[in-house]
């Protein structure tokens, strides 16, 4: 359409960038908020402001949050002695959904990729490897996918702290919560059969 | 997690609630943005905000611009003799891209419905009564959905509109483009054989 609605269709232009988006439902998304200008899209356009100017990486862990140092490193109750290395903050997140680890967190962001180009400088191992000496962490749990670069980098990153001599762990291999034997691809039942464990 | 995540947590909420999204995809597209918060956060807040302050209904035909006259009625190429009736915005989106009208709309609101206690003092049908007494409007065609409540306020405007003495249309009911008879439901094709045409 003409000039005046030229801002509307560069909106969604730009919402139908967003993962999982397209301008179909950018279409649809943009109209909902039209309909809700005060009630939804003032509010939410002031939100995204406010965590867009407000939000950093945690100058500790690499977490993603307001504060200059992220909750999990400021709260005193997280234990000091064990650092968990994820590739990315999604990662972290859904550990901590999760609610079993209390420990600290590392997110790398990313993982060494040959294809990506992505190289160990690219990463945050470097930081790691100082954490560790002057933390006194006992343990590193490296929680990288199973996938041939959350490998490559889990070793690459297991051989760096080995100078430092802490031990070093990974998340268990095996059939998941809910998992039906039927449906699971036959690495994983091999690795689980492997891996059994007294009943 | 702390306080300190509090506003992006606040924002995955509000973002979970547009429509085509939930608590997963919103924090996927929320972690997008934070790993852009340059780039793309804080343009599109300010896109966001632009269009939810500047957006407003046209004042002749109920579409949603950045204009108080929206392009479509702005546009003196557009035939001022046709109104193309629609229940919504978006309806009035796919008709422009179809690119095929080249009158101008009037955006009812809504359609009539028992079940959601719409009457007609919710629409906008008293204002389309006026602008086909003023505007020496020839054809009102109603493009509404071939749904009941749909159909029910196609006919109440049909009966608002009589005594104006304009012409009254519909949009054409058949096989739809590209649509295979094996697929089409009864009702369809039940219609399009009673409204077939000479080949």
């Amino acid at each position: 359409m003409g000039d005046a609605t030229r801002e509307i269709e560069a909106l969604i232009d730009q919402v139908a960038r967003l993962p999982g988006l397209g301008p179909r439902s950018a279409r649809r998304v943009v109209l909902h908020l039209l309909r809700r200008r005060g009630q939804a899209m003032l509010p939410l356009a002031q939100a995204l402001e406010a965590v867009a100017r407000g939000a950093r990486d945690c100058t500790i862990c690499g977490n993603i949050s307001t504060a200059e140092i992220c909750p999990v490193c400021a709260d005193p109750a997280r234990a000091t002695g064990e650092i968990c290395v994820v590739a990315d903050v999604a990662d972290l997140w859904a550990l901590e959904r999760s609610g079993v680890f209390r420990g600290r967190y590392h997110v790398l962001g990313g993982t060494l990729s040959a294809l990506d180009a992505v190289g160990p400088e690219d990463l945050r191992i470097p930081t790691l490897v100082t954490r560790v000496a002057e933390e006194a962490v006992q343990e590193v749990i490296l929680a990288l996918d199973a996938t041939v670069d959350g490998q490559t980098t889990a070793h690459y990153i297991a051989e760096a702290l080995a100078p430092t001599g802490v031990r070093v762990s990974t998340l268990a291999r095996g059939v998941p919560v809910g998992g039906e034997l039927d449906y699971l691809d036959d690495g994983t039942i091999g690795t689980a059969l492997r891996a059994r464990r007294p009943f």
